[in-house]
């Protein structure tokens, strides 16, 4: 038994690492985002990154780590939104939402600047995107999104904590219907969002009536 | 005269030397997301990041470049779709459609990926969020996106080229309607939006009717 599990707790241990190292790019992203050094300072860094850049790809996967059901839940660490190992990702961490439905605390960074000292429309609306999806699941239903609609009512702060919460409001079929917000935390609703959630047929009879 | 252009010279050098940082930050973003190096490998290569991080912030701005207006036109190098000083950025690249409108050639990246060997929907929206608005400034008007609805047709693929579009289809008053896809090269919608853009009441008297 020892030696079956071992396997598993060396890529577990592996997989930590690289969420460490997916956190330290995104402290390095604010960096390049905000540096004000000389030219020639960030050439000298810049020489550094391609060398780091070649160490890492010295073994490479096809794709991002994918979607997994694990000892602790679902996870997936490769996602473009929700990823430990991805600095792309907020990464957004999701919870049961004690009031029903999903919830987040959220905290944007410099890099999600559009309009000045706000974060760009398109990150919110990213942000809501998957938070009403994973309110499809959190309401035992299944699907993908099919209709997004935002509508952004006061510029979002970043550098500051905001939540972000959704909830399936109707289901019919393979439809299923979430509302979603990110608010100040004080309530005041800073972007709105509702979608519409479809069921692939593949799924359909996977699904509790 | 020389002495008055030197530093907007050597300001626009530092600005390319952090677009080149910039770029090379988001090659370093796919390798950490699709390495498969060992565990010992990634934390050495960590404690080099937080190195270079501290050395990029030795001299800091208090926020990301801001809009301007240059001789080459409008920019916005540390925006969060479209800086090219920005890692989080595509960057998007928006030129006007020769047949009306906004358009941009897309590649999307590993760091990109939703479902297994697709661009996450949320990234797709925010990319639409975007060059809806910028077809509301081709089209002569000006605004800040009210409302943005998506309609996920087909997934997007990454690795390979696809197509943003978009354009105004109605303006009245402060308000202007415009839609916009992102499509493969050889038409198929994949992505549809249809965006609310409002002129705020202070810009209201810069338009021309």
């Amino acid at each position: 038994m020892t030696m079956d599990l071992a396997p598993e707790y060396d890529e577990e241990a592996r997989l930590s690492a690289q969420a460490v190292l997916a956190q330290q790019v995104r402290e390095l992203m604010d960096a390049v985002v905000l540096t004000d050094v000389p030219e020639d300072e960030m050439t000298a860094v810049t020489a550094e990154l391609v060398a780091l850049t070649e160490r890492l790809k010295a073994a490479r996967r096809d794709r991002p780590p994918v979607p997994e059901l694990t000892r602790n839940g679902f996870r997936h660490l490769g996602n473009a939104v929700t990823g430990a190992c991805n600095p792309h990702a907020l990464p957004l961490v999701i919870e049961r939402d004690p009031e029903g439905g999903s919830r987040a605390d959220l905290e944007f960074r410099p890099t999600h600047e559009g309009p000045p000292d706000s974060v760009h429309g398109g990150v919110s609306a990213m942000i809501l995107d998957h938070l009403l999806g994973d309110a499809v699941a959190a309401a035992g239903r299944a699907g993908m999104t099919g209709t997004l609609s935002i509508r952004y009512r006061r510029r979002v702060p970043y550098g500051q904590p905001v939540v972000g919460r959704a909830a399936a409001t109707r289901a019919e079929g393979r439809k299923t219907w979430v509302d979603g917000t990110i608010s100040l935390p004080d309530g005041t609703v800073l972007v709105e969002a509702t979608g519409l959630f479809i069921t692939p047929t593949p799924w359909v009879n996977a699904i509790p009536e």
